[in-house]
């Protein structure tokens, strides 16, 4: 029987999972203090509900008869979960502030980098208009991506802002979504490209040509203009936006929204080097009402987008009658670990051990036992060996593969004289430094010393302790 | 469009999720803390892998023909995903000592407490032969089940004693399977069911007939003898078992097992009352090879198993050519969620706020997020109101509700002098308590207080230390 992996999922071992836990733990934690519950859904759905919002993103969702004949798919995100969970819970106390982090599947291409089932951590508000919401997501979304260190940005806009443009450059609403996902490519694809494939379309760097929407040239000079909004800050990107769209339909509306977020940030010390706004996002999902978002890291901008979200007042309502406005943001774990990685910024760790208790004489296994025991009520995390290698140097080496820092031996002579024998495997030689000018010598890191048996659990805690 | 979840599937609420996470990160610590490390397999492999040990468990696989046209199945279990794991990566150092704490999916019957997605916590020792490797099982199942306060019952015994059993009784060994499933019923039929339908079979209660096995009186005699072994106490089971099995072939190597675990245990400070030996237990899954463990709750047998394991040798050799011995142990968490619940041995929790800012005039937001911010950073989790209900009646409900404990409530009035108003809402009246003899009155819990502003988060702490 064959070992194989299906293309797109992969094994996480634990030099992987631990500084993942990491990230996880760190995200629920602030999470946490902002008073955002837990909730977890099924794997399973019946298919329908998964395909709430369209059948664009349904392409992607692993669907199948299951043995009760129902028809049923793999959670593709946690959004329509969370839409059926407010629909189907009206005893929820609103606003219902949660947070869900479980995996997700998509039928999407493998890529290095990218799979088939991965990790989201969203957290939503539901049950509130209040643009103080809108405002929070981001408040938190900048305190989990600060908490993680990363040299990040948030972008803002708003869909009303788009619906703004629309109009601003003369076209009918149903021009907006295409008009949208056209924009969606500003990043990857520059200004130009964009101008003409709202246009007369254009070629691409293969060669194959790409159809343009035929937007009337007053129309394009219109995108063309509002794109070029200066947004250093905040605030100048409130006025650009301010003297360009003066007096078009909803314009007052829309910029009200994107300032009232900017006062509550300010109010908040975040500043725009953090969190700007960025009339140029356009966000895929076509369920966004309100407020729109994403997050990149400066200094790795090749791994796209880390976080992204939105306002969707209207989800909820394809399950009930009466729609129930939220607002939410998902951040990728599996994308942030790659960066965090990349970037040298966390710390790999592959045991959870800190010392191994090697066993030289098998006959008095119980004794090490003891001795490991000792370990673990000081919260020294211990390894009895107990593998069929009888060596003590397999056991050493068998301590240094699987990244144990610190190693205990004992042997007969040991046993005798009460001591113990320590050993540091990210130590190669004794270190000695020479200290004051009566040429004391100071040891400060030592490979391997023997010592007696009751200073174990101090030495050993002060050795943890050194990186 | 419908709410409906698929019958056997639930979502979690934090009502339940926060307990939930307190179980699961107890296990967790107390599994790193003997060093194993975590893997995260794929929820979906090739059927193949899956049905790795036969057709029986296979009927309970949700498999599927996925857009590949690849031949896929939802994870049934963690070990068979383990062994191949161990199989595929040669360059694993052995002893491999993994836990893994996923959700696996069985097409079963559901009932109440029986769900068809749920959570398994296993820790696995593969690559070891040696029995010290079978007792660390038992002894950091022991560890757990104690973290969890838990009053438990740890039972093994072990497919070798098994299999002296069937040459005691005269049978043919492959008589073993058929016997071994017919003695697993032995704790919900008793003994002398079991003996019928070894024998002649017999009438179960609904007065439908089941067919016996047809052993011969002989054979069923020495079962009858072999399950009346004396076992109160590990010692006395040895003794037992070594007077009614002398000289039969084999039982001399599966008593010394069994009293290697003891003698092993027995340093540990570990007792029959927590561990014993148990000839009647068999597990159902045929892959065991050695010893095998079962625990069950003291005070709530009616829980069934919640903890089940054992040592198979041979899982792993069905992926590779040569076989890796293997020993491990998984917890229920859904069924130990029960009890603990049942019991009132865990503290429900709903929500992860220990306070609700409430906003009583939204034009002065910032300030409360201000104060919300400040609690934040002493480490309270703090809720701040942003929802639709302006009225702080409605707000107050709203705590109450979401279980959130303490309220904060800050009019002009308190703005102006530069004070907060605290609720708990767990308080209903001011409780006063008499003391001493001078007739003192100590203001031991109040509902509420108007206390300065530079007091609050001294205040909460304290509130949120009492129960």
């Amino acid at each position: 029987m064959s070992s194989r992996l299906l293309k797109g999922f992969r094994d996480l071992m634990s030099v992987e999972l631990l500084p993942r836990d990491t990230i996880i733990s760190t995200i629920k934690s602030v999470y946490e203090s902002y008073g955002f519950v837990p909730l977890n859904t099924p794997s399973l759905e019946y298919k329908s509900t998964l395909y709430s919002y369209g059948e664009e993103a349904g392409k992607q969702i692993y669907t199948f008869t299951d043995p009760d004949e129902e028809e049923v798919g793999l959670r593709f995100d946690l959004t329509a979960p969370l839409a059926r969970v407010v629909a189907g819970y009206p005893e929820l106390p609103m606003p219902y502030k949660r947070y869900q982090i479980q995996t997700v599947w998509r039928y999407d291409k493998p890529d290095p980098g990218r799979y088939r089932e991965f990790m989201q951590c969203d957290i939503d508000i539901a049950g509130s208009r209040s643009i103080t919401a809108d405002s929070e997501i981001l408040e938190v979304m900048h305190a989990a991506l600060s908490a993680l260190n990363l040299n990040f940005k948030i972008r803002y806009s708003s869909r009303k802002l788009l619906n703004t443009l629309i109009r601003f450059a003369g076209l009918e609403p149903e021009m907006g979504n295409p008009v949208f996902r056209i924009l969606d490519k500003l990043d990857k694809q520059g200004k130009a490209a964009v101008l003409l494939e709202l246009g007369e379309g254009r070629v691409d760097a293969s060669g194959a040509k790409i159809r343009g929407l035929g937007l009337p040239a007053t129309a394009i000079q219109a995108v063309d203009t509002f794109l070029s909004v200066q947004q250093e800050t905040r605030e100048e990107a409130l006025a650009s936006l301010k003297a360009i769209l003066s007096g078009v339909d909803g314009a007052d509306e829309a910029i009200a929204d994107l300032e009232a977020i900017h006062i509550y940030l300010a109010a908040a010390g975040i500043n725009s080097d953090r969190v700007a706004i960025d009339v140029s996002i356009a966000r895929g999902l076509e369920y966004y009402t309100g407020a729109i978002f994403e997050a990149v890291l400066v200094d790795q901008p090749g791994f796209g987008s880390i976080m992204g979200g939105g306002r969707y007042d209207n989800l909820v309502g394809v399950f009930k009658g009466d729609t129930v406005p939220a607002v939410g943001a998902s951040i990728g774990v599996d994308r942030l670990y790659a960066a965090l990685t990349a970037s040298g910024k966390i710390k790999s760790r592959q045991s959870t051990a800190d010392v191994l208790m090697t066993v030289m004489m098998p006959e008095r296994l119980n004794d090490y036992r003891a001795l490991a025991d000792t370990l673990r009520k000081a919260g020294i995390s211990t390894m009895l060996y107990n593998g069929d290698d009888k060596k003590i140097r397999d056991q050493l080496k068998f301590a240094d593969r699987a990244g144990i820092p610190i190693v205990v031996i004992v042997g007969s002579n040991e046993f005798d004289e009460n001591k113990v024998s320590i050993k540091d495997l990210r130590v190669t030689k004794t270190q000695k430094i020479e200290t004051g000018d009566r040429k004391e010598y100071l040891q400060q890191r030592v490979g391997q010393m023997t010592i007696p048996m009751d200073e174990m659990v101090a030495q050993i805690l002060h050795l943890r302790s050194l990186d």
